[in-house]
């Protein structure tokens, strides 16, 4: 199989990926893309290492068979726990995880060393950013926090207003502090923030840059966002993993087409179309949904 | 198989169902039982009829061979798509879902024929619990509301307070009414409550009944009560199914050997065992817990 000018191959759980597809999209326009959502076993971030694994290679292996010429995994828990596997089998074509691009954004965007990471149960017990922080940063801190509510508040299409708040809330303000900006706490109160460049590294009590470790989070930036210290810096894993995509693609697309997404998903491509248009801006049609079995 | 005295199998996408068994147990303490958490592809909610039905065939399949001599099918999207195909397949036993016994319950309660349901999208849209109490009482109405975020907030233990409750007013407050109880509004006005006798069936514009249509929602009981008129009556199916159990066992266990369950799930030792606590009251330990590949 002549895989040169193959389209890139995008895998998530679901539709979370899709946040990363858009930016894939975005930043790569000439290329063509796969998308396959295992919407049959969504969630994998409740799930176990050992199921993360076997249902990775199982979309990787149904991505191959179409010819694709590199993989995204667009998926946190995916990438925590099946990047090896994926690599070991699949050695002739490179495969890109979220987790290194972002925990490389991460060291970079930080200041004072000490990073919190949001993600799945899965994610964040599994402690893959924890260990590509440190391999960067051998210095770092890391706070790390599972924030399951936010995969269902995204597909709700909750992400924003105030019950976001209130979930978003609850989860950083043990990390972050109270007192700081979002609705009904009127605005952020920056005559306490302590000047980022006043913090020596290591290890300040308050994180300097929290990692969306999901790829459903982007969506809810702007709840999250509310309920933060304004001094934070939020990093989307999505944007570093485009360039680190570019970077893998010795050749352009041969012949560049104008682009395209063929979509698959493992189930329900009624509720993986109208649930689309949160993570992408616009809404698939079912139709163009090709359901495949796993 | 001699089924007489086996133990009475009980199933579920996940830990939602343990709210039934628990009922179960106090109605039944004689009994025996084997819980199964379909674990590895929990949730049901979400995905399409076909795959449901799929995946509740194959959790029977995987109690019959353990000798079990009656089938509940604690959970209502399991209940909603598969019941028919479940007797189709194992006519000798008997097999209660909890969508019956909940429509059952809820046409009783009601004085004025509007019933509200929630529950998860696959249970909403599919329009069982419609049908159900249709077939009871003919000029019911029924408002059916999906709460997604529910099972993700029960799983957390989020199960009361300010959070729980801002959810639950989200999706309640559109068929109930804003300005009742709860955190934050003060007590419930109790001027403004139309006695139930004054209202006439059919179809007032408020339910006085609302069904918590998904075995997860129970352990939420608190934040829902808190958000709904007083006079609203909360029918939880569990205690109805108990006796809708109790009816179809024409023989008890046979030999009454003081209960006891045995617990089966198809991945996550670790998680079930924590999150059982939730739902059973007392948390199980994950070597307690079997894990089977269906």
């Amino acid at each position: 199989l002549n895989r040169r000018g193959g389209p890139i191959g995008v895998f998530d759980s679901g539709v979370g990926g899709l946040t990363v597809l858009k930016t894939l999209r975005s930043a790569l326009p000439a290329e063509r893309f796969i998308y396959l959502g295992d919407t049959a076993r969504v969630p994998y971030g409740t799930k176990s290492a050992a199921s993360v694994v076997k249902y990775s290679l199982q979309c990787a292996d149904a991505l191959i068979v179409r010819g694709i010429r590199c993989l995204v995994v667009a998926c946190n828990t995916a990438s925590a726990f099946a990047l090896d596997a994926l690599r070991l089998r699949y050695p002739e074509i490179p495969i890109i995880g979220v987790i290194e691009p972002g925990a490389a954004a991460a060291v970079s965007a930080s200041r004072t060393g000490h990073i919190a990471v949001i993600g799945t149960e899965g994610t964040i017990a599994g402690g893959a950013y924890q260990a590509a922080i440190h391999r960067l940063n051998g210095r770092a801190r890391v706070t790390a926090q599972a924030c399951s509510l936010f995969v269902a508040m995204a597909e709700e299409g909750w992400i924003d207003g105030p019950v976001a708040e209130a979930v978003a809330r609850r989860y950083l303000e043990p990390i972050f502090g109270a007192g700081w900006g979002g609705a009904g706490r009127g605005a952020a109160v920056t005559a306490v923030i302590v000047p980022p460049t006043v913090l020596e590294p290591p290890q300040p009590a308050v994180p300097d840059t929290l990692v969306l470790g999901c790829t459903h989070f982007p969506v809810l930036h702007a709840a999250i966002r509310a309920v933060l210290p304004a001094h934070v810096r939020i990093v989307d894993s999505a944007a570093t993993v485009a360039s680190a995509v570019a970077g893998e693609l010795a050749l352009p697309a041969q012949p560049p087409d104008g682009g395209g997404v063929i979509w698959l998903a493992t189930d329900g491509a009624a509720r993986f179309a109208r649930v689309s248009g949160i993570f992408l801006g616009t809404a698939l049609r079912a139709d163009e949904i090709e359901i495949i079995d796993l």
